[in-house]
Order: C-alpha cells, then structure tokens, then sequence
C-alpha cells in the first residue's frame, strides 16, 4: 500500500484521538479561570510529574506562571458542549464559570477551584516551564488526586464512565472497550 | 456524589488512555531499536513539535541521544501483541525487528527504519531535551509525516482504521465513534 504525504501544519492530529481536560487557575488576584487542554499527559512515575502545553497568549497561562498551581479537571462525554465552549473564548473577557453555569468547589491541597460535575481531577504544583514553539510546557507535580465516585481502579472503569477524546476540531470520539495482547 | 482519594502513584493513568505508538530510532553504530510508548503528543503548531518522554535507562534514549531523530510509528489495533511485545523487552538485549518479525523501511527523511505494518509516521528531529523526574522530554520538530493508505483527512477516518490507546498495565481500548458539541 502506497504513503500518503500529510501536511506538516495538520501532522500533529496523528497524535490524536488526545483525553480532553478542563484546566482550571487561580491568579494572584483572585481571578479564576478555566480553558479545554487536550495536550496533557504523564511524563514521570517518580516523583508524579505531568505536562500542559499552554500557548502564552492564554489568559490560563498567565493565571499558572502567576500562582505555580494548576488543576486538571476530567469531564465525561456528556459535559461535551462545556468543553467545547471553554475552548472558544478567554477567561480574560467573561468569566466562563458563571457564563456556563459551571459547579465549583475548592480544590483539596492547591489554591484553585475545580469543577465538581468532572469525573476526575488532578492537583499541580508547577516544577518547570519550558518553552517549545509557540507553547509552553508545564510540568507539574501531581499532589492529590481523586475521582467523584468509584470509577477508577488503577484504569478508568470504562462501563462506569465515558472519556471525551478530541480528534480535532469539533470532533470528538470516546473509548470502547478492553483489549489485551 | 463522593469524592474518592486516588494513590498518587497511580494518579497518572487518570490521564489515559493514551494513543499507544511505537517510537524507531537508530544509533551512531547503526543500531537500531524500536520501543512502544504511550507519553507522546503535539506541543506546539508553529513550527510543529511533538514531545516523548523516556526513560534514561531505556536503550532508545541512548540512541536518540546520539542521533537527535526519532520517528513516531502509529500501529492499528491489530497490531497489539506487537505493541506490548516492544514495550517488555529491551534491544539493548534483543533485535527486535528481528525478533518479531517487523517489517521495515528507511525513513524519508531521517536515518531511522519505520515499522511498514503501521499505519501513520511522523519523522522528528529533537530540538530540545529537559529532564522531568525519571523520564527525558525529547522536543522533536516534525520534518516528515505520512500514513500508509487513505486513512486521514485532517482528522482519521475511524470507520478505516483502529487505534490502539493504553489504559494501564497490559490493557488497551480503541476509540469509535464521532461526537460533535
């Protein structure tokens, strides 16, 4: 079967279907944001270490280089208009919490909200920072995590939730199903 | 509805599943390797960047230590007991491509092999490296992508093709269907 040659601007939606995470931030005066991520993973077991890549023109990046802290908020499939639309438009106009009628309550270690009707969520305190194009990587520190009920054993329990994988765009599709090799 | 505490070993895989590929590389000697990895996504659009975190003990960070390229291969769900097998194994050891009996041919543009059973390529040249607790992030700059057959149109097509996303231990799922806001 013959290659196809894929333009080098639309080359990194091979690495997707990408988990989409609400990222939520307190800056220093007190402003809250929250903005959709979808380039977010693990990148250390010791210590737990995970990495964001933000673009600077972000309010959300302004938020974390001013308060080293960020939450990772997991929605399920069905808060899909949710994510989609804290992808669209900056916390630095509307404040998208009351524009979207989003439930919060205070994250357990850092000085954040996180958005209750997520399924799971992941507190970080910022360790490094690292320039790469026309984003920034933040590498954090995970330092609690927790689930809203028992949907996780090691894995997500995938028959007790459903995951919003962005491909791109407005497309989105979930996970189906357990295979072993 | 609860909140229930997640060990922060295992707080990581909140953040999968995670598009499993396999990473080719080839050393100064003309060694090369082929490893599977699961911490891998775009970082940034302009130039196109990608970031892999990987072990320093692993023998394929050696490798794209001395020859600064890597390329990303994308296996179809097919391709699993391939995908785990060079997860668990270390070519510091074994040929694996000749061990399973990987098909392979040169890389456009890097000196590296690609894995012709996959399904998508992306060729990087490393830009950047920093440290993150006991994994490198390996900054790679996209200079060649490509997929074998029509199986991407911006986003992939998933009526042809099936990814492989890593949930945990030797656990995968795929993703199906497409959901719009």
């Amino acid at each position: 079967m013959e290659f196809v040659s894929i333009l080098l601007s639309s080359a990194h939606r091979l690495l997707h279907p990408q988990l989409a995470v609400l990222i939520t931030v307190r800056g220093r005066d007190g402003k809250a944001n929250v903005m959709t991520a979808a380039w977010c993973m693990p990148v250390s077991h010791r210590p737990p270490l995970v990495c964001v890549s933000i673009a600077p023109k972000r309010f959300t990046h302004r938020l974390i280089v001013e308060s080293g802290e960020f939450a990772i908020n997991i929605p399920s499939l069905e808060m899909l208009k949710i994510v989609d639309l804290c992808g669209t438009c900056s916390g630095a106009q509307v404040n998208k919490f009351k524009k979207f009628n989003l439930p919060t309550v205070e994250a357990k270690v850092i000085n954040a909200p996180i958005i209750s009707s997520c399924i799971a969520f992941i507190e970080c305190k910022v360790v490094n920072s690292v320039k790469a194009g026309d984003h920034t990587l933040f590498i954090g520190k995970i330092v609690a995590a927790y689930t809203r009920g028992n949907i996780f054993d090691k894995i997500y329990m995938l028959d007790k939730c459903k995951l919003p994988l962005h491909l791109g765009g407005d497309m989105y599709t979930t996970c189906h199903g357990v295979y072993r090799p």
